[in-house]
């Protein structure tokens, strides 16, 4: 029997991270400023972000080689093993093969350490010693803030004040790794002041909290702000999932028929989907590719295309991307990581060409995989993470219907040892299943801003 | 630069189990009827234990082989990873090389999968269907859970009262598996009834837990009891780690000089050293191997040795080890995988015979260690497995205070995830160091059942 874990030495971990703007039919259009309208340069970036990420940001290299300090770091948990998941086939009877690229072993629990690391490495090199960002439910600040202690630099983390008292743990985590973590709206900003004054009960939201830490870091030269997902460098450090992916299905032996990631603001699926779409774009695969997502926030599967904004606010840059308005406030899923509105101009420009799929889950098919899962493979994965599992299970059962054999792949981005309230909420009794209408199309139509 | 990360193929897990029971100079004395006081029989155990387990827990032969199905499941986390720590090397400034080996990747998030699973198996084969067991912070709950669900066994979990409410994360994760968890002192039972009679709002122990478990696995034909530690057949599942990290540094080119694990009782320490301890016994080695332990609960270094109960009641057989006395109530540390007031007989018999060393820390020492692992190589660990961090970090500052190289080797049992309040506690400004008087080994003495 062939193995159960497909593992890479250390020497086997990519040098470069691949970047898809070189091989993209369709560049996705620039950031405009939102007070002009017109594209973002770099100067407009300057003050939050560090000349190197700006580089990234806009490069159409197709590789950018990863600086030896970056490398060193992704060794502690890098490369992370590919997993055949026999005894889920087995569970679901079906001739698919099922593969699974583990980022739960990043120490901080998901995929988000493969960007924070370089993130906080590139502002160090450009002179920067703090970073601030926000964080909803938790797991990018605690991945930013064990890179920043990697790199012996300050952290500031505004997090999400109904977040900050509902997942203490993630929290601590934070600490640990000698992060400053304030609840937000906080006293600490004119932007959260403002949202105090307005109203002093305010349970925050991620709008509010990006606000507070660009506002900090637009203000102090030692300080520059971080983001998480969206951006084109974010997905760019991704890209080492799909790579390493990569190399272990050749290893295997199985090339995949379809891979499959989950989709908030689009750096999982798109550090794990671009290095096969490459493949698509430039050798003729035939892989398909799917972004899995909540129906409780059907950015890919229901909204428009077109420029709105990053937060609520109307701040940041207005980004050409798959939107539900900016103003739309998703329910309160269990998957906070994919509760955004608006997804990465790179993925939506993908997904606008039909070189990718998206398909809308909800909370109980997603929960119902994933205690399936656990209890074949042993691996409790996050709520997010789960997404991809119920679009494998779906695969994998079609598969059986149509009697062929088919390889299926999916990024399990993070483990759920910090959420299992949401396991308990949903052994309980089941959730809402919260299908949104087609409207919302309608609504996110007319909620873009007229450029 | 060599690897930092020496891994080993799904082929290269060892196929036995290591029993020591074939080397030792001196095999420990049999377990004591409690009531007669006669010697043990496998006629005695048989109502709790399946036939194959009270083989093991007797045999003498040096190697059992482990099971196909075993296997099986053994390789969806194994082999555990071995790590060369460069980065906390290089934080201690020290000549030392540091190893550690990673059993936090099992999904259970610790070693005592390695044991729960084959428990699960050998009760399966003996046509039992349900097993029930204690569990105080819930690592082994956890552990036993997921193995019942991998054998479609039903499993009945008595978590002690206090932590059953101060540790939910772990209660969760027990249901996730489909484990029935109670709190214990319950109504289900005659000994919990008669707890909570005596007194309605005891906190419970791990001692009415234990007698809970057994009543019920007494009582029905379909039930038997699982232990997490201490017996003989516990600590021969564990040594699978050890035999890996042997062949580990085999190929990283260094045996260590020294083995360091933490011990409560005994399973994680015995599975780790014993391996050794066979090179020490057979091939000459001078490997020291030192077990740590909490100077709050100094069972090894500080406990009397001599027949004692396993259970505060006085159900269990008498087994020849040492102990703070059966009636011991340890002081409430933040590592409650440790705060057993006995110890393993083959540990205690190989610490007697002075083949292994032992050494007591406080909480303020191990929580100091365990931040700077944490922000040094990224992994946050549990407490209990701190211990064994600061023991490392003591012998890295000793090599480099004589100026030598020395090869340690570590296990690192588990993660700290779902410790992350006791962190808290810590960084929150210390936490109580509780060094015990050497009185306590003349009270253990004087507690001791008259053989």
């Amino acid at each position: 029997m062939s193995e159960t874990k497909i593992l890479l030495t250390d020497h086997e971990i990519p040098t470069s991270w691949y970047n898809i703007q070189a091989d993209m039919p369709n560049i996705p259009k620039p950031p405009l400023n939102p007070a002009t309208k017109e594209p973002v340069g770099p100067e407009d970036l300057s003050a939050i972000f560090p000349p190197e990420l700006i580089k990234q940001e806009v490069t159409q290299e197709r590789w950018i080689e990863i600086p030896d300090e970056i490398q060193e770091i992704y060794r502690l948990w890098r490369p992370a093993p590919l997993y055949r998941a026999r005894r889920l086939e087995k569970a679901l009877d079906t001739p698919a093969r099922i593969y699974f690229k583990y980022e739960g072993v990043s120490p901080a629990g998901s995929h988000k350490l493969n960007t924070a690391v370089p993130q906080a490495y590139f502002n160090r090199e450009g002179g920067i010693n703090r970073l601030t960002t926000e964080t909803g439910a938790g797991q990018w600040g605690v991945a930013l803030s064990q890179a920043c202690s990697f790199f012996d630099m300050e952290c500031k983390v505004y997090m999400v004040k109904v977040s900050y008292e509902q997942k203490p743990y993630r929290r601590s985590m934070m600490k640990v790794f000698g992060s400053n973590v304030v609840s937000s709206p906080s006293e600490e900003t004119a932007a959260g002041r403002d949202a105090l004054e307005r109203y002093p009960d305010s349970p925050g939201s991620l709008g509010i909290a990006i606000s507070e830490a660009v506002e900090v870091a637009a203000g102090r030269e030692d300080t520059n702000y971080a983001l998480g997902s969206v951006l084109n460098h974010v997905l760019l450090h991704q890209t080492i999932i799909g790579q390493e992916a990569k190399l272990q299905m050749a290893k295997a032996g199985h090339y995949p028929d379809v891979v499959i990631a989950c989709c908030g603001g689009g750096s999982n699926f798109g550090g794990m989907a671009f290095p096969f779409v490459h493949d698509k774009l430039v050798n003729g695969s035939k892989v398909r590719l799917v972004a899995t997502e909540p129906s409780a926030c059907p950015t890919l599967t229901k909204g428009a295309f077109g420029y709105d904004y990053g937060d609520t606010a109307g701040l940041t840059p207005l980004l050409s991307m798959y939107t539900l308005g900016a103003g739309f406030m998703p329910p309160g899923i269990h998957s906070g990581g994919l509760r955004y509105h608006g997804d990465s101009p790179l993925v939506s420009q993908l997904y606008k060409d039909q070189i990718i799929e998206a398909r809308g889950l909800g909370q109980n098919a997603i929960f119902k995989s994933a205690i399936m899962f656990a209890r074949s493979e042993g691996i409790v994965p996050a709520p997010e993470s789960a997404h991809a599992i119920c679009g494998a299970v779906q695969e994998a059962i079609a598969a059986k219907e149509a009697g062929e054999s088919r390889n299926i792949l999916f990024n399990l981005s993070g483990h759920g040892h910090m959420d299992l309230p949401s396991y308990d909420a949903y052994l309980a009794g089941g959730l809402e299943d919260l299908e949104l209408t087609d409207d919302i199309l309608e609504e996110a139509r007319n909620s873009l801003p007229k450029i």
